[in-house]
């Protein structure tokens, strides 16, 4: 379930149309709450040697009022050296009860203590509000992948559950482009959602289907 | 479970040292042998314009005496293109029971009707025997990602059981790097696997670990 939408959070700025593929997704989501990794998805992003890297992360919901995904992450950690070098990633999101799975493409901007904008560092200090103790406690573990510390090194001091520490970052994600698949169709059902004004405007396949809005097109396709 | 090895594949040439990876994540198939879905993974590619993409494949065991990962595919499929393009693929494979994650990176090769080692088309025609009657179905249906054809266009006649078609394909996944993470440890476990001899090489931690074979450099590090 997304996270609660607390008051500072409703008074966000930059209010944006619910994307067409939210609907969808929201149902999935719900559909498999009972499922404690359906939450869980899978983020590629490109090395700076053009190798693709791929890796399990938690979402995190939505930031208030926009369509962007939140994940959060350990800025020691190897992704964000290549979302600093490419911005461009994709998620897989497999849900295994419903069967279905959502490809979303995009670009990720990293929000750290530095961010200029207030809302999107309050929207980090929640995120580290709400971690469980052992979660936090990750970001006070010497540097990832490291040669192995002893024990001792996990022992740090327990983190301030209110300020989080430099290394926490927030990861935002702006989806331009969607493939929506059921696998429990006969024939499967498949629908993709691009975002016409996106950054990295791509050529899709030719389509007389009406816009859902005024910024996404949306297409059923076959499997 | 791997598929069963019959009489032919175990006269096929070229073996190789089992991986030290092997063992790990024989384990954890074994210990989710009860969750279907626990056979399928994330595979990112990177597109011709330097995005990556990202989906789930199903792995369909080890080629006979390799370590190399077999899955299926549909040569009209977007994958088969960015193969083409750059072979560098990343694998996520997440544990759900034993919570545990197996990142795998290495360069993938196409088997079709046409390549030349009998070996490997036998392997491919092996696969094609094995799938049941709805995965071959789709083989047969109309191009993966075009405006959705009618109903009808879904009802072919059903596909040769003996005799994959043209668009069946076998990618075989040739790991370089492996990267397991196993999330019950307190603190986690995460050791790395890297082939010392591995076509696109990269810098690693320095590390002191003794080699598990020629070919492996296994390495504990921090989580």
């Amino acid at each position: 379930m997304p996270l609660p939408i607390n008051s500072k959070d409703r008074k966000m700025p930059n209010p944006e149309t619910l994307a067409p593929w939210r609907s969808p997704l929201a149902r999935a989501i719900h559909r498999n709450r009972a499922v404690p990794f359906s939450r869980y998805f899978q983020l590629a992003t490109v090395r700076a040697d053009g190798w693709p890297a791929n890796r399990t992360v938690v979402f995190r919901g939505f930031l208030a009022e926009t369509n962007r995904l939140m994940v959060v992450s350990d800025r020691r950690s190897e992704k964000n050296e290549q979302i600093s070098h490419s911005a461009n990633v994709a998620v897989c999101w497999y849900f295994t009860k419903t069967r279905e799975q959502f490809r979303l493409s995009g670009q990720i901007t990293s929000v750290t203590a530095d961010t200029p904008k207030a809302e999107l560092t309050a929207a980090r200090e929640q995120l580290w509000q709400n971690l469980s103790d052992s979660a936090r406690a990750q970001f006070t573990w010497p540097q990832p992948k490291a040669s192995r510390a002893d024990a001792a090194a996990f022992n740090s001091p327990e983190a301030d559950p209110q300020t989080p520490p430099a290394p926490f970052c927030l990861l935002l994600l702006d989806i331009e482009y969607v493939d929506h698949l059921e696998l429990r169709g006969d024939p499967q059902n498949r629908c993709l959602y691009r975002k016409t004004d996106a950054v990295g405007d791509r050529s899709a396949a030719q389509s007389s289907a009406p816009k859902a809005n005024q910024r996404w097109q949306v297409t059923q396709v076959n499997p």
